[in-house]
């Protein structure tokens, strides 16, 4: 594992965040960077709202403002992040070019007034995009403070589909690639149900207001299309830059389970991945559960190397319906956390509280009060000063030997309407996750057709949608020794939406061992009794179901009414793996009995034992291995480290055998 | 009484369901056939939503698999309710003449990519819809499997209104034709309220979106206009059917209780009614209890003749949030309290379950599973041979003694906004419906014109719109000797949604002996106490008001307050009969125990005795008499037959004085 | 303080109601008239909803019915307030001209077919509005009925908003007179924040759909335009009847704190403020509670002048869900509520209870049953018989030592979206008027501009919108002697929504003696104990933040975590006055303990101490005073009237030391 810095001229923690210098007079510029100064800060994302203040037409382009900021900032020591400017066109190009505005399925025009306005498949937006990105890429391809390239911003955030004249062109391309033939799309949608066969592309539309239940293969097409089509203007993007600046690494900033957009295809084709971290800090949200599984999931998705976490918020947001501020100690808690889990940078949206627009009370790090008297400022002064000492740990990563699925057609597919019963893709995902962080587990998302060999335990929750390539990628890492959870309602249909013949769980049918005849699924109230063995009784909620065993043995049954005595978990012994299935839905604590019986079996550990709501995980690279600890509780832990010591890197204490943490306090341990 | 079959060819229970062979390889339709012999299916539903397959363009039609279909069954033995596929109109229609989509009140445009998405009043859709009925009519008019028409496909399910150019055209010829003169049409809708007079018919649209309540009669012509908008599309086809095919009975499948079609008008234009039941089977839900309304309406609205339950589902839907299934024995029981209420055929939604579309886990006779290890064919099968063993109970009818009063004018005018408080007229009518489903007593229902001379007792729920003629013939029914009973909010407008002026109940006053001053609506969590005679109190809400008697005798009064002694509940005899007044509304418990008493006074009976949760019911055909015994209980019961005996037809087996039925069993008894 | 009629013929109490004869054919009209008289009506309003009636097309008026009836109405000595007719265009006009037709942001156009379709800036609406004010207005110039002019009706009651190219056009020309250059709009904008800056003023346009928040200064610009597009509409006609008959009083009926209507602004322009008061009779609504808010707003928007009750029910309205009757009592109680408050009017809506159209449930003076046996016409006249008794109290005020602060601005800039929690102020505002409402002091509403010097304590909820010199005149009532108590997110944007720099409150920071560095808002069951002094423990709620005190003082602390002993409730010592705070949100009862205090410091008291739900109010003129009690009781009440003494006016009898109230029961003293 080579220990490989984000940016070629860092091997620091990045810090900053957003600077919108456009908002201000620039005397007020000259106390940023003073203030940056002192906060520790190495970088800002500079621009990204920009483009309005860059080109007042299509001919005329305003640089100097941006280039004072430039010189400023890399004069002060502060390197760039240069956005391309392109997430909010401004007014005048969708006053003159209409076909920039996004349209809704109800054919609602998306105007200009808040941002992100555009439609995807817009030819305007597209074209002043690219000439923008031009522009930008070549004034600054040599300015000293550019270190990376920050595209667009939050694709997807609020705008998810278009059904404009453009849109519909486009996603006709889209499915003429995809299918070849319209036969092939008539096959695959199954346009022979309801009379809805295509004699003419031309006939086919994108998925606008219809009396009920769409095709479902034409909205799950439509899911892809849309993401695929986000992502070809994030690529015309990046192609420019690398032609201009082909050692200057991009991104752009992910929003983590974001539904729209398929992380997987997105994290290909960046440098490197970053994301946007705002779990809800009011009491009972478990905002640290939510943002490790951010945290999780987009350093999964570019395996080997560390991620950015672009913004956070120092205190509170501002579009929630009560937007609670997160308590002294909370941000410095919630910032190591990132780097504990595998990120090299921490930055916030944004560097100073706006005192206008929408998002003006939304925290900063110098907040509306004066940035000298502000407890804010100074926890983010203090947190600059310890990310300093953090260096050594950039471009260490973690190792995993659990993971989970997660896939985005399975998502999409399993979340349009008229299912037997409505699931959650999300929250199945995430009660497995949860049990991972909270027993200190170091777990991997992945996709189907992953290589699993390095892991010892892969869980695949609802994978409703399963190629058959990925199921036998699935099968043959159990045959060579893996084993694999699956949960209820997967393998249900392949790449089209149509259902697999023969028995679910379609191709996985012979993988577990089993085959499932009907399923019966449970009123919100309702609840069923599992049996455990002989002992334990769990309780399961949302779904049970007639599973027929061929070569697996039950360890549940079901107890009542006409699955009385029926499995509801299995395991199959295959090859020199095992493939087990849960054939129904437990609560969190019923599923902790059974994970923590399955994890002794296959001997899976936390790198330490700690107390409740103390957060463990373990950054390597070739030489070295950093223990972090992270204590969530609101009280002092005494962590017993047993053969453990090493160097505490924030305090460059020596630590032996045991260490006292504070309340909401972090250690970081270059063990010995 | 006579005894005829609904379908010329045929004395037995029809058995079978819907079928979609142009969704599957021809390889499966000899499988198909097979597998129907093996269920003892009779007769299909054939090429409900096939118009895409069957015609490609304006010229271009398809018949030939169509034929090779009908051949394969009627070589089989199985029949063919042959549809005229006119429910879903295929894309090439829709995007070649747009005028085929429906628009809504705000404008916007329902496309094609689910079904349904025509305009009753599109000229295009009318002329082409035309030309396939006149093409399939033609082509099938000899063919031996065909025996019944299946016009279109659940009228009115998902659009329930059109706002489009063509549809106003339409509205305002309906409405010329309705009132001759705009000076009829301004003094009806009382458009000299908020400045709303017309001078032109071109200034009369349909109610669109507006900034605050539309014209109550307005909307109400709307919902007649609309109603018969379609009724007008169905009539376009059978009078093509029936000059083709003169002889083939036609019908059109009914949704029970939908607001948007005044079935009764319907009735009238087709050969006999069926209708699709889909009660949730989610414990708690009661779907015995909606089911047996929806057979009582179906076979109510054409009186004489039995009826066909044209679709239901044998193990779930697809269209709840949670779709609960059918546990084992509750889909023959559903089925036979079909023909235990009337019914001559029971059919499914549909053959083959899907896998693609929109409907893919919408339960079927066949579904995923293969059939032969399937528990829902078993059950298909075992109930095709039960129904086979019915044949003879085919044409006979039930008799009822009670009716209650359903009309469909009354419900839409009631059901508008901006009225004393919020009524739901179908929950209204089914608390009735329950009493008399409960005690095992049968019920039709009627319109308020309808000849009730044969009934002991008439119930009107909430008859909020009544006209004098219909009034008069409620009059006349009291007089000659018959029980009428009256709820709240009947009698307060004509025709045109105007008050009746004098005091309420309008032209009912004189009937019920009493005028009504003034209303109390209560809050939703309001209650009151009512004493019946010195006796019981009763608890009433929703509502109280001042009655003032003018001949009516209090049977229960109110206790508190302003009310305190007014009646609550009266009686009025009139000529020989009596006509009773129920001012306020009782819950379930309540209103039993006065129904109770008046049933008994009025000396109805149940056919039979028996344990709770046991439905009752007697067939009847000019010589023989059925006895059907449902037990709806999860346990067995022993039923005392008293006098009765006879042949139980399932078992073949001589009855005498009591009969044990199993946990949702049924037994059928000729009696002797 | 002169006595001065509302109206320059009449020193009655006025007393009727709204009156369409349009609906009616004239025979009714002769027997309405009788029955006005029996009633003691003095005056109706006339010919609201009259246009479609009075012009059939651009150039034919038909006026002689209209004639027929003032002549009717003047012959039967009662008055006339006259409607200029102009609040439903007639339907030819909106299919000839269809820019009168509002369009929503969705782009949805509000079609004819019920009431005040208009858009505001609607050249075509504006020029037949005008001409059909002057054509009414030379008409009835010198008919003796004629007494005030009824403009328009209920303004903004239903469409908030219009978006159509005529909206478009208006709210650019309002902006560019706001603004005077594009620049300063830019700047009051925000517009670099999301690249939203215009070069053009074409590229401005009213809030539309928009994928997220919209620009807030837009949003708060574009209601402010809409008050004023409606607003110059009302001056349009108002300038037109000046110029006819400059003697007459024009009125509009607003609708107490109707959001879209700054009426601040409204009452500058018309003679005589007056309301349309529906409180919801139901039990536990608190009516009483809603209605004398409405009082008390509509008094003191035109300081000095009593107003009218324009519209209100006698019995139950018809667009609630559920609509509760008044009982028996309760509609005398209420309309004398109204005269104890300010009003020299009581009308209703409306004489005679329609019997089509959307309003044929709402109650009326005469309602549908027959007016001689109607307990609602009973207490209608007798309640006429009782004004006539009150006529000298016409013209007398009330004074007020206690005012609290209603600003439009500041409730728009609030209520938008992206804030720290989700604020409602006007329920804000509320909480304070009903401690002093339930207390019997008598309370003012005021802008933050107003001279306070004749008030002892000023009350401002949540004013989060204040401009500097509204700030400074707050100080410099404190300064000479007031007290002002502030409450939380008061103070903290400009006119413009910007933040005001440097802590907040703003420019209250001097004036409080304290300034806030951060908010902790809380979570909707999140509770916080707050402590009085050494003292009482307070439940605070929504709200908590990190007070600085700089000269203030503590009078309450937080008790809990991070607050723990911060302050929560201060006082500051300025001048000769004082200024409190309040940084939290404390329930009802909590509040009253505090407030309890505070005016007891400041020697503020009611009238008359009496038992719980007695009201009490004082009118006065130059020369005598006018005690009013009101028993909201349903049990008598003794009340002690200390050394009070005079005459009471409903009974004329001499009161002296005490006196007994009926439930419900009134009481008029003139005191000695």
């Amino acid at each position: 594992m080579p220990s490989k810095p984000l940016l070629a001229k860092t091997s620091q923690i990045l810090y900053g965040g957003d600077y919108n210098p456009e908002q201000w007079p620039e005397s007020v510029w000259e106390e940023d960077v003073r203030l940056m100064r002192r906060a520790g800060v190495n970088l800002v994302s500079l621009g990204i709202f920009s483009w309005a203040k860059l080109q007042s037409d299509e001919n005329t382009f305003t640089f100097e403002w941006l280039d004072r900021g430039m010189d400023l900032l890399v004069k002060n020591g502060i390197w760039v992040d240069l956005a391309t400017a392109t997430a909010s066109p401004p007014p005048w190009l969708s006053v003159r070019y209409p076909d920039v505005l996004a349209i809704d399925a109800d054919g609602r025009t998306y105007y200009h007034g808040s941002r992100q306005h555009y439609s995807p498949s817009s030819p305007s937006y597209r074209k002043f995009a690219a000439l923008l990105v031009e522009k930008i890429a070549s004034r600054y391809a040599k300015h000293p403070a550019l270190v990376a390239w920050h595209i667009n911003n939050e694709y997807a955030c609020h705008v998810h589909n278009c059904h404009g004249p453009a849109s519909t062109e486009a996603f006709r391309a889209w499915l003429q690639k995809r299918y070849g033939s319209l036969e092939a799309l008539n096959n695959a949608w199954g346009t022979a149900f309801w009379s809805q066969h295509y004699y003419d592309w031309s006939e086919v539309f994108t998925p606008r207001k219809t009396p009920t239940f769409v095709n479902p293969c034409q909205q799950l097409d439509f899911q892809r299309f849309f993401s695929d089509a986000l992502l070809e203007l994030c690529k015309m993007e990046r192609d420019i830059l690398r032609r201009i600046t082909p050692d200057i690494p991009v991104t752009t900033n992910f929003m983590s389970f974001l539904k729209p957009l398929n992380y997987w295809d997105w994290a290909k084709e960046i440098d490197f991945t970053s994301w946007d971290s705002y779990p809800d800090p009011l009491p009972g949200q478990r905002g640290d559960l939510v943002a490790s599984m951010g945290h999780d999931l987009t350093r999964s998705l570019k395996p080997g190397r560390p991620f950015v976490l672009m913004e956070q918020c120092t205190s509170h947001v501002n579009w929630r319906p009560v937007n609670a501020t997160k308590p002294p100690g909370s941000m410095r808690l919630y910032s190591l956390q990132a780097v504990a889990r595998g990120g090299d940078g921490v930055l916030f949206f944004q560097w100073r509280q706006s005192i206008r627009g929408a998002e003006k009370f939304h925290g900063a790090m110098v907040q509306h009060a004066p940035a000298e008297k502000s407890r804010v400022f100074q926890e983010v002064c203090a947190l600059g000063a310890e990310l300093k000492k953090l260096g050594q740990v950039t471009g260490s990563l973690i190792r995993s030997r659990v993971a989970v699925i997660v896939d985005w057609h399975a998502w999409w597919a399993l979340e349009m309407p008229s299912k037997p019963t409505e699931f959650n893709y999300q929250s199945s995902v995430a009660q497995f996750h949860r049990y991972f962080y909270e027993n200190n587990i170091a777990v991997d998302f992945v996709t189907p057709d992953t290589n699993l060999s390095s892991y010892a335990l892969v869980v695949a929750p609802t994978l409703y949608l399963l190629q058959e390539k990925d199921a036998q990628n699935l099968d043959a890492y159990v045959r060579k020794g893996g084993a694999i959870l699956v949960t209820c309602f997967s393998g249900i249909v392949d790449r089209d939406d149509n259902v697999l013949p023969g028995g679910y769980p379609g191709y996985l049918t012979k993988t577990l061992g089993l085959w499932v005849e009907e399923w019966f699924p449970l009123g919100l109230d309702e609840k069923r009794i599992v049996q455990f063995g002989k002992g334990k009784k769990l309780s399961a909620r949302k779904w049970s179901e007639v599973v027929h065993l061929e070569g697996a043995k039950a360890l549940a049954t079901f107890q009542e009414g006409y699955l009385k005595g029926r499995a509801a978990l299995t395991r199959n012994s295959l090859g020199k793996g095992e493939a087990l299935y849960l054939a129904t839905e437990l609560n969190t604590k019923d599923l902790s009995y059974f994970l923590d019986a399955l994890i002794r079996d296959i001997d899976i550990k936390a790198p330490l034992s700690v107390p409740t709501k103390v957060e463990v995980t373990l950054r390597e690279n070739g030489k070295k291995r950093f223990l972090f600890l992270l204590n969530h509780n609101k009280k002092p832990v005494r962590i017993d480290l047993k053969k453990n010591s090493g160097l505490e890197l924030l305090t460059h204490k020596k630590i032996k055998r045991q260490i006292q943490l504070p309340a909401l306090g972090v250690a970081v341990i270059e063990l010995d």
